[in-house]
């Protein structure tokens, strides 16, 4: 990162943004706004811009860095995968309120690997990205919290801001920002919508414990099912992930096993829904006049199957996550926490049975 | 990026890889292996050193930043909007490419801004990305040929590579790979299906003139008719952009504008399919009793609601665009071309009206 230029006799000295504006005949402070990204510019005048930038190899040096340090930095989002709906929906949200806010936004992958996880956090520290964004699922175990204990202090360190999106707090103690939404509530309302349409035997797909997003609806789908006094069936979770080609397999499995023991599914996900719904009828069962079902997320495979489900504000958090680790601005990074609510969106899946019992 | 050491006795000396092994008491190698993040390691070491890099800032001088240079190079890949399921399916094959070969992938989103794709191109060439990979759909004029080549001339200057994925060739001057997909092909053949089922009145969805994508698909769509002798009708062909809601406007348009004139719908893209197939169905009409209906891309979504589609190789688009850039190893940046066929995947959205008529 030490290349300097060479041209116009002033070799050894780094090139400065004024080399730029003078070698394109423009203003210092239009290179400095077509350099930020920040302004829309005339093509003809970006062109003149860009061409002097390559010619003195200004991106390169030093100032070009510091530069774009200053003047717009980036906010950084960590994902398991972006082919993920949830994930690229929480993504979606982060890049609008970026861009609201003059900023970049840089998207790092993970695939699910702890040693790819950490060495995409350091990549956007290097890069001086102002905050970076955890989204997701965790197993919520004592290495787990060390590893974002780590990463908090780290970032923090370098002027940076660690937020974790779709997770549990970490305690007070370390610097990062917590931006959640209620999965338990969410399954709460959905199961005791399935209840209170008759339902008795629900099946629950994407049960996968010590994971805290299923974890969490796991535990909103048994309280449910304990405040209408119906009996905990642990026959009735099944075990898996949330693609949608688990949904499938799992309905598959189940029905090869023995005819339906159950009236309604309860997918852990919108993807397990499709998958599974997929599988009934390719069984004979219909949605919802056999088999009544409801999923979670509100995708928009969701509006494909007329599926009622949760909705998550993914966007929201996304955007929430953003203006929380903006608005410290530059002072010491921040340990607040954000609950954002879910709600159930009714479509056409659910049949009723009969009238549900009285509740107490 | 010039902090340094105050620990142990040593100030004004850069913390080198060695002062770290020798603080978490650990192998050189070790260290090199847990930063790289291309290794597994036990959470114990991995924690020891992770202590060791925070306590002596070892991440944010250059020598860490050189290391992450030498061993783990990062792929970029630039996108409109993560939560478009055709860019995100193509970041996924980059990422899976990237892991095989070692390397992070860092996803850059634009929200079809030019002026942040400057600046994201900017800020991954800076990251010392080995490549940078542009996907989809452009209007195809000077003014964006002329920024594509520089950008392919800044990022060759770098030691960078640019992949242009889904996009037209800019030339053998200019320095950049291109893989592109037969969006013409494709089109072609899901428009001969429908013909060949009997169907003449074929509205087509999501024109966008001068847009690559669309242009491409288009003139498969004519060329399909013009050989199968059925007269061109202009006022079949709906313009609009390639959203779920779009879709679902056109439709509504058309059909508040009269009874519906068509037999078939190809909608341009899935994402118009289901928002059409959900206009259709709201007016009483179903896929494919009353219309049939084919889409563009083979998402999930065409899936969920059996449509026939062409089916296109994202995942592998994004794959080779890796694996191209890669080839090349540490030489000058390459100019080759890749094309990737398409291919009719058949489910349940097609009626055939009447025997097709002999074809020339």
């Amino acid at each position: 990162m030490s290349r300097r230029a060479t041209s116009e006799g002033e070799d050894r000295r780094a090139v400065t943004i004024r080399d730029v504006a003078a070698h394109a005949g423009v203003s210092v402070a239009t290179v400095s706004r077509i350099l930020s990204g920040s302004y829309p510019s005339a093509p003809a005048t970006r062109s003149k811009v860009m061409k002097a930038v390559r010619e003195l190899d200004y991106v390169a040096n030093a100032n070009a860095r510091g530069l774009a340090g200053a003047r717009s930095r980036s906010v950084a989002i960590i994902v398991t995968s972006v082919v993920s709906p949830h994930y690229a929906h929480v993504a979606q949200g982060v890049q609008t309120q970026a861009a609201l806010e003059g900023k970049l936004c840089i998207v790092g992958t993970t695939g699910d690997d702890p040693e790819r996880e950490l060495a995409t956090v350091q990549l956007m520290r290097q890069e001086q990205a102002e905050c970076v964004i955890l989204v997701g699922n965790v197993v919520n175990n004592d290495a787990y919290r060390e590893r974002m204990a780590d990463y908090a202090r780290a970032l923090a360190a370098a002027g940076s801001q660690l937020v974790l999106c779709g997770r549990p707090t970490l305690g007070p103690d370390v610097p990062a920002l917590v931006v959640e939404y209620d999965n338990t509530g969410g399954a709460y309302a959905i199961t005791s919508h399935l209840l209170s349409a008759g339902h008795r035997r629900i099946l629950f797909l994407g049960r996968r414990e010590g994971y805290t997003t299923p974890d969490s609806r796991v535990a909103g789908y048994r309280r449910a099912l304990a405040d209408f006094h119906v009996a905990h069936d642990p026959g009735l979770e099944i075990d898996g992930t949330m693609e949608r080609s688990e949904g499938y397999r799992m309905i598959r499995e189940r029905l090869a096993a023995g005819p339906a023991d159950f009236t309604a599914v309860f997918a852990g996900n919108d993807l397990l829904a499709a998958g599974a719904r997929q599988a009934l009828r390719e069984h004979g069962l219909r949605v919802p006049d056999d088999i009544s079902m409801v999923g979670f997320d509100d995708l928009p495979t969701a509006a494909d199957i007329d599926l009622t489900t949760v909705h998550v504000p993914h966007e929201e958090l996304g955007r929430t996550a953003v203006r929380m680790a903006l608005e410290r601005g530059s002072g010491e990074a921040g340990t607040g926490h954000v609950m954002l609510g879910t709600h159930i969106v009714v479509r056409d899946s659910v049949r009723t049975l009969k009238p549900a019992p009285p509740r107490e």
